[in-house]
């Protein structure tokens, strides 16, 4: 039986999350795809841990047994693997430290699973761009919308036909800022102060509200989608910041439902990217989503149009996504 | 550059779509696949044409060039292919003639992409099983629910995760004539003969109304997706006929809408599948579907909830659902 080994870097609740679904995956492994999956290594930020022979989910509790300073480039000089999992923070200026791991993984022949986003949104295309010179994969399923397939379905549901445009709710803050407005006539400042006291939105707020969430989102989905590199600075954003409880009384009164939406347009070759807030009428099924609901729309030449929507929020469900893009990886290998 | 060749057999307004989609790609294939795409037979019930240098999209609308006899085995024996897109009538009794088309097709070694129903409702699970047993691909996009993705979907977006249950709105003339008895406060046979004078229903509505077109593509549908040999005739199936205006109007006064979705449970490896009446609420995605709106539900267990809308419902759709499936025969080969 072939052994594929799998290091982690980033080891905080995704990754054990992770590891824990590898594990419980073990046997189905074997029997499906013939292969043998042991977790050879994990490092978070000061201390990792490296066993060829298989560190189980167990042994991943006990931190104290961590090596201090096995991280790093220390880490991956060491570790002998197949795959990296790297599920560390995202730094969407320098991209690392995932960056570094990504790089020296595809490097050195291993294919990735980006759950991070920092190094996707900083170094997208040159990184898919070096993996396919490497002829490995680099996949980000838990990178782009929690469990939402965006990816995946643009990618492979939708293979062989131009997609015109794509427009997707992707984060879930923003949804419940722009309701709460609604439902109780608040201004923004008192909305976002409900959303922060219930823990929805982070004390310093404007990476969701100022559509940076969104915009990181978008970078991701459009490089490994359209092709075109885009960084994110150059997409147009709006923010909830100026929205009024007066305006969203007015839309609701039409039937109207605001949402924060990143798009991108794809025509003769030119893609255009942003974020924006958009309306929809309760025929629009993104009038349908509440709280951390995803969905993704997109309009085809041939196919027609799709909205897909769900697709649990939590570390669990990132997990799975990864977890997903370990299956690909597996059948593609077969 | 390789050269890829596709027969076609039953030769209809899709068949003529997809000759159409892979002439208008030819460039595309040659630049990202590096193979030469070629249409080197055609076939309907009488007649056919088979030339291996090529047959170009306006030969075949020669239909007085073709030759008479050239078909069933015959076409088979002698046309040179490596991959086969039967496209042909459903007979859901038989399922000829694409049963022998693809069990033919497979035996030799050749990739399959099934636009007709027939042979997979007949037989689906061992010609699923033909097809591994092979090292060959047998791909039906276009046969389960138009352009929409329901075994892409299910199998490669939620790849690695358990799937609980999935439910399905698969036939638009049903949901026409429900849509119809709410809005016109309309007995069924009052329905019917509508949707029959606007020719969405056919003359012999049985197909529809009784569940047996949703029924067939659920069987479709689960034998490739959950690995289960399921019967069509085994599966639990309401009508239309027997619902009433007063019902429906008092499902309407509850905010509810009826759609006819076919569903499939899965729990310790049992699988159960039928079709029925689900009332669904306003907040529900399936109660968006309209017309020949397609849908799809689906719980997981790690992945969350998902509703997929949409897809358009014309021969052109379809055929650009079999060139999907090529394209995943190209991407698999590389």
């Amino acid at each position: 039986m072939t052994t594929v080994r799998v290091a982690m870097t980033g080891f905080g609740n995704v990754g054990n999350q992770v590891a824990e679904l590898i594990d419980r995956r073990r046997e189905h492994f074997a029997t499906h795809f013939g292969v043998e999956v042991l977790v050879t290594g994990v490092c978070g930020s000061t201390t990792g841990l490296i066993d060829p022979s298989r560190i189980s989910p167990e042994r991943l509790q006990h931190k104290a047994a961590f090596e201090p300073g096995l991280t790093g480039s220390a880490f991956m000089e060491q570790v002998n693997a197949d795959v990296l999992v790297e599920a560390g923070p995202s730094d969407y200026s320098t991209g690392q430290p995932g960056l570094d791991y990504i790089t020296s993984a595809i490097n050195r022949g291993l294919h990735v699973i980006a759950v991070s986003k920092g190094a996707l949104v900083v170094e997208g295309p040159t990184l898919l761009q070096s993996a396919r010179e490497k002829g490995v994969q680099l996949l980000m399923s838990g990178a782009s919308a929690s469990a939402l397939p965006t990816i995946d379905f643009l990618t492979y549901d939708l293979a062989g036909t131009h997609i015109k445009r794509i427009e997707a709710v992707l984060t879930g803050t923003t949804t419940f800022i722009l309701d709460t407005m609604v439902s109780r006539n608040a201004s923004f400042d008192e909305a976002l102060a409900e959303a922060q006291q219930l823990g929805i939105a982070e004390p310093e707020p404007s990476f969701d509200v100022d559509g940076w969430d969104t915009a990181a989102k978008v970078v991701i989905i459009a490089n490994a989608v359209f092709g075109v590199p885009l960084a994110i600075s150059s997409l147009a954003r709006e923010s909830l910041r100026s929205l009024t409880a007066e305006q969203l009384g007015s839309w609701k009164a039409d039937g109207l439902t605001p949402r924060l939406v990143g798009y991108v347009n794809q025509d003769e070759g030119q893609v255009e990217a942003g974020v924006g807030i958009r309306l929809y009428s309760a025929e629009h099924p993104f009038s349908l989503t509440r709280g951390s609901t995803k969905a993704l729309y997109a309009e085809t030449m041939d196919l027609g149009e799709f909205t897909l929507l769900g697709g649990a929020s939590n570390p669990r469900a990132t997990a799975a996504a990864a977890l997903k893009d370990f299956h690909h990886i597996l059948t593609s290998s077969e």
